[in-house]
């Protein structure tokens, strides 16, 4: 981008000025001391995080600096649609595609058109969860509720009567298929807790 | 980072879980709508989306993927040092500075050795605020709050008692430092403000 015309930088402070609504979208997660709801900000300053110091786990191919946009980026259509929270997802799913749709061309549609088009094409990449840095992007986004779930001894879960296979399958696919070896940990842990808790 | 070794992974996890304190500093500022203090993890996230929005604005030797990598890490040493407010400063900056220095001794330090290097020398570049990868973090730090203030119409400032002359010197000059084209639109828009309000 080499956009320095007032115009285009007029379009970009106020995304940024809309972008700050994202924290005030509550997620079904907690902090991992359990003192208040997480909110979608700074899950997403998280699941970065989460990129950046895991890039170890990632396969060889994966671009660190496009999955790092990605998880920026993967939440700002919850200022419209909410938060869709995966132990509790909405009835009606093709509703809730749509409803994101309709955001992701509001919200982007506020930036001058070429980051329009490049910050949507990597929103469009991260749903379609097939490349290889989606699905290390989509693993990130997964692993850090499942670390805060174990933080808390799995109150969450019980919470929303969660089972260990839901969590293999609604947690665990998507991690495996975006960051192997971190899985293989993970679901060690994950067999234990339950192992404990039954 | 190619460290697939469990050690490597069970320290990552930690340092993640630490980090997740950075959700409840409470930072000086609210957010835009006023609803409530900003914490720094949910500023953390902003600023890095102010990088990837405003990349644009950077010198043109400025490194997106190395800026945004700072500032997610910016912070981190608030979980025990605290946030240190620009328009209300610590009446002992040695002892603050010192503060932040151990906070990072051990915070990085829950990291594998490599990776604690690593992101410790990112810090440390951070907070030198020389290099033009630095120079353009700072402005980012700088411009999101002064956007809030904007959104507020001064609301905050007014509070802390802080004059025109207070933001030009200790917001504007880091702005200018590392986003001049930035400023000048911003110091515009700050002169506007004043002029309204005397
Ligand atoms: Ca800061």
């Amino acid at each position: 981008m080499t956009d320095r015309a007032p115009e285009d930088l007029v379009r970009q402070l106020a995304f940024l000025n809309e972008a700050d609504r994202l924290k005030s979208v509550e997620r079904a997660t907690t902090l991992n001391d359990g003192s208040r709801q997480e909110n979608s900000g700074e899950h997403s300053w998280h699941v970065a995080l989460y990129a950046m110091v895991l890039d170890g786990q990632a396969e060889p191919d994966v671009r660190l600096d496009r999955v790092i946009k990605m998880l920026l980026l993967h939440d700002l259509v919850e200022i419209d649609a909410g938060d869709n929270p995966i132990h509790a997802p909405t009835s009606d799913p093709a509703q809730q595609a749509l409803a994101e749709k309709t955001a992701a061309d509001r919200i982007f549609g506020l930036l001058p058109e070429a980051q329009a088009i490049e910050f949507r094409a990597l929103w469009n990449e991260f749903e379609a969860a097939e490349s290889p840095d989606a699905r290390f992007a989509k693993a990130m986004d997964r692993v850090q509720p499942l670390q805060t779930n174990l933080a808390l001894d799995g109150k969450l879960w019980e919470m929303h009567g969660v089972t260990e296979e839901q969590i293999r399958r609604r947690v665990g696919n998507p991690i495996s298929k975006g960051a192997r070896t971190l899985w293989d940990h993970l679901s060690a842990k994950l067999a234990t807790h339950f192992a404990v808790k039954s």
